[in-house]
């Protein structure tokens, strides 16, 4: 998966289903940094004046808990840019309050669709972040990902094979579907 | 003017055209204490799938300009709960960003319809908050505003009578139509 945000930084990411003790342990021995540990729950919303699953868009609200403090931020998710690259814009902004800012998606009748729920554990791993991801209701799963300019997308994404590789993973078990996309199947 | 937010407190307020100077004197004589001064940028969007006119909502973007900082807050204004009272629901958050919350909405297709530019300065007088807005493109305003119980709306809006005559000002003066509806008249 590749991603674009609105500055043109594309975000190269590859994700398979992976049990965490025999990753956390390859993490190890390939001397990668254990970083934090997060909660996040995602909400996703329906829009009363689209088919969000038609347009291939979403608008979520993501709460994360890091350290006994909460965080909230509102995404949307814009189409693929085009089908090649699989790009697609992202805009972003914190918000302060996760409950108000779903209150008024809701009050201007966005509904929402699922929420999904993880425990997500980051680690630096050369030029690559690997986040662990523990989703309730789908099971764990590894992602390896890095932010690349648009001429160095392919080269991020072999690499971010041969990542996987040296944790023991195989890429060809990638799964393009997302949490929600799973979660919904 | 009453408003009432999501935990039933209701904002009484009642708004005239005012000259700011001979204002600033009566506040003086009569004690108030001055506050902040403020630079406010609010941004109403239209939606893409009804017609918040007719509907009786709003949906702003705020920026507030203070001491060289920058804040931002998303607020829902729903339609008067009843006749009567003229009370109408508010759900605001903070955000990061106002541009990428701008950027959000623009992308669901809420488009901005106008944007009301004023500086603020606050002046506290006994339970009474005194608003001296001057707004770009319509002039100078003062408002007089406190919160309330419901029990106490027709108390407090009585007592904002009396503060306005305190300053000089006409009760009979007061208009009812927001910023927004009078750069749009």
């Amino acid at each position: 998966m590749v991603r674009v945000d609105a500055a043109d930084v594309y975000e190269v990411e590859v994700k398979v289903p992976a049990d965490h003790d025999a990753v956390r342990d390859a993490l190890a021995s390939v001397g990668a940094e254990v970083g934090a540990t997060v909660e996040q729950a995602d909400t996703y919303y329906d829009a009363p004046h689209r088919d969000f699953a038609a347009t291939d868009e979403a608008l979520r609200v993501r709460r994360v808990r890091a350290d006994g403090e909460e965080d909230a931020r509102l995404t949307y998710k814009g189409p693929k840019v085009d089908a090649e690259s699989k790009t697609r814009e992202e805009i972003e902004t914190g918000v302060e309050d996760a409950g108000d800012a779903g209150a008024i998606l809701e009050a201007l009748d966005f509904s929402p669709a699922a929420t999904v729920r993880k425990r997500r554990t980051y680690y630096a791993y050369g030029e690559y972040t690997v986040v662990l991801d523990d989703v309730e209701g789908l099971g764990e799963y590894v992602e390896v990902e890095r932010e690349a300019a648009e001429a160095d997308v392919e080269r991020a994404l072999e690499e971010a094979y041969e990542v996987l590789e040296s944790l023991g993973l195989d890429p060809a078990d990638q799964i393009r579907t997302s949490y929600l996309g799973l979660l919904l199947e």
